[in-house]
Parts: structure tokens; sequence; C-alpha cells
């Protein structure tokens, strides 16, 4: 399906009806999920893909037992981990050896620069510091403005993980599905349902299906695009 | 082109040629962006294209001089504003009046609960004590956990704005060019170039041009994908 179609034709769905959504499909979006770009390549991403009955009536129900993910043939939980980057980091440095990746930027930037971006030391002592040093630079050259904090960081794999998300919806689109991102949802809750443990935050529950003649809310609805497109040429 | 192809295609691209990007390539990209879902149709999102040689050297140097951004033909800040509900909440309304939507629960999610989810008070006081109630009442049944501050509802704009940013890149590969984006900025720099002020967040800068052959660091590194899928089946 031509991609200007899939953004055209995507819909937040509240209902569906009951056709189940083949594995396929989701495997294959969440696949397109993964080649989204992200933050130093940290991969930073995990997918929960349920279609089991009990499992999905007790996320749905953490879901504030909204519609969307009531009806829902499956429900995807995007979560985002601050917490394992020195995995993929590993993993990186690995297969730069095995590779013969020997310049010593790109060797220095996944030893050097990305625990300097993703640790900030008990308590967040070392980011305080990271934060006064690179402030004070920063009135003479330009400077990163962060992440200097854990909850920073957690901002980074979020966005990250936004992006993988977007990339998922549009595929199930595609292969002639619908979707909905919520942000309604007990994240207390999900995250029990799933024993998701660690540095994780839910960045979104997306349920998918068949819609119902039902499920689409009223025609789309955007601003005039001068309120929020600028162009400097 | 293929909704797929597009996906498998797109890659952050460090350096470009000097061929420029059409107009129409940015606009079209742009409205792609603007149709990706978002936090209660709130569409708090905002897009500077910048193709101007003086500020894009400018905000060049802002993103700490990297090639991306140095031979980039288009510069495209994302910005998320947590700011911008009300005048968009009553847009909202306005439209629904015209259209003569009187659903009382769609009126009264759009009256009551945008405010409630988006405003916090002076000093967030009125976001504690939101904070307070509702994790009491999340002993008992199933709750959202937020946005209980201003800093999360920082979370909530960025992640929608992520959401357009990926529909942004994926429509300027499916149009034939390249992008990249970048989180390396000082976005205090980023900011005063754009004379961008009140509560705003710059996501990403997002560069777009014809990659240069070098432009590409090596084949694409993703871990294998059991590392980050789950199917509870």
């Amino acid at each position: 399906m031509d991609f200007f179609d899939v953004v055209d034709t995507r819909r937040s769905v509240r209902k569906y009806n009951s056709t189940p959504v083949p594995k396929e499909v989701l495997v294959k979006s969440l696949e397109a999920a993964l080649l989204a770009p992200n933050s130093s390549n940290m991969q930073p991403w995990e997918f929960f893909c349920v279609t089991n009955a009990d499992k999905k009536a007790e996320l749905a129900a953490a879901c504030l037992s909204q519609p969307s993910a009531k009806t829902a043939a499956a429900l995807v939980v995007a979560v985002a981990r601050r917490d394992r980057w020195r995995q993929v980091q590993g993993q990186v440095l690995e297969a730069f050896e095995r590779n013969g990746v020997t310049d010593p930027q790109v060797l220095s930037y996944y030893k050097k620069l990305v625990p300097l971006v993703y640790s900030h030391g008990p308590l967040g002592v070392f980011g305080l510091v990271k934060k006064l040093v690179v402030t004070f630079q920063g009135f003479f050259k330009p400077v990163p403005r962060g992440p200097f904090s854990n909850r920073a960081v957690e901002m980074t794999v979020v966005k990250t993980t936004a992006l993988a998300c977007q990339n998922f919806m549009n595929a199930v689109s595609a292969l002639g599905y619908d979707s909905c991102p919520m942000e309604g949802f007990d994240e207390v809750r999900v995250k029990k349902a799933l024993a998701i443990k660690g540095q994780a935050r839910v960045v979104m529950v997306i349920s998918c299906g068949k819609k119902d003649p039902e499920g689409i809310y009223g025609p789309r609805m955007r601003m005039p695009k001068e309120q929020f497109l600028h162009f400097i040429d």
C-alpha cells in the first residue's frame, strides 16, 4: 500500500468487530516498528503483543475499560526502557569487533559518550555535576542541554519508542487492519499484568483489530496547518 | 512508494550532497506529520522548516555542528507545546457547535477532562491534589497514573510530536529524499534562533537532503528481535 494512502487512511478506531488479527500481521508490523530510527541505536524499546483472551481482558480493564481496548483483537503494549542500554552497548561493540570497525571516533562514541548520556550515578549526583559543567560551557559555545537526569533519559527513550509506535500503527493500516493508541491506562496495573520490572515506562497501549462501522468518531479534525507549520525560506 | 519499502529503505543520513529539497516535498511531508494520531486531538506540535542559508547555519551550529546538520538542505525543528491546548480545545468545541455535535460525553471530555489533564494550577498544586486522590482510588480500581504535573504533560506532548516526526521522516523517504533525526543539539540556542517562547520543548531537529554516498554509516544494525518482542498468545 502506498505510504501516503496509509497515512491518509489510518484513523484511531474505538470499536472493533470480532475479526481476529493474523499473527503474521502483528509480527510484520512489530518488525516495522523495530526499524524506526532511535537514539544512538540503543533500541530502548520492548513490545508486548497480547492476544490471549484472559490477559487481554486484564489489560483492557487496566486501560480503564475503554471500548477500543475492550473490543480489540490484540493489545500491543509499547514500553521504553532506560535500563537496557548496557546490554545493547555491549552488543554494538561486539558487532564492531566482529566486523573490524576500528574508527576511534566511533568506538569512543559507544564506549564513552553513551555511558555519559545514559548513566547519572547514585541519586543522579553525576548528572548534577554534568549539568553544572555543561551549563557553564554553554555560555561560550553550543552544548547539549541534557540528559542530565534519569528523568531526562526517560524522555529520550519514550520519544524513541514513540517513533517505533508510529511505524507499527502505519504498518497495521498498510496490512488492512486498524489500531488506536491509548494513553488512558493504569500504568501500575499494566506493568503488573505483564510482569514488567525495572526502569520501564509504558509509552502507550495500542489496540488492534478490524474496525466496526461505528469505530471511527466522526471525520478527522485537524486545525489549519498554518497554526503548526512555519517556513523560514 | 510502498509503505514497507519506505520503512526498509529509510536510514539516518549523516552527510548530504548539495541537492536542494523542493519545497513541495517538505510541505507534503509536514502535512503527513500533522496526520499522526495525537493525545486527545490537542495537536500540541509545531514545526519550523528552515531552508534560509543564514538561519540554517545558525541552527547547524546549535546542532553542535554535526555533519548531518551542516550538510543538510533543510532543517526541520519539531517542537512540542504543552501551552497550546486551550486554543485547540476552543477550536474543537467551536467545530462541535458548528457541526451539531451534542453528545454530552464528548462535550464533557473536551470541556472538563482535557483541562483536568493539561493544567495543574500555580506551582502544580492542583496536580498534587489530583495525584493524591487518584493514587488513593487506585487501590480499589484501575486509574490513570498521570499526568499529575507539567513535566508529565510535557512527556505526553513530546510523545505525540514524536509520532508526527516518524510520519515526516517516512514521507521524506517516500518522496525520494533522506533525513536524520538529531537529539544532539543546544535547546537554548535552537529556541533563540527561532524565537520560540513559552512552554515549548524541542523534540528533535530533523535534517533533510539527498544522501552523499558516504552519508550512511555502515549497514543497519538491529539486535535480535526476540530481545524486544514478546507474544502472549
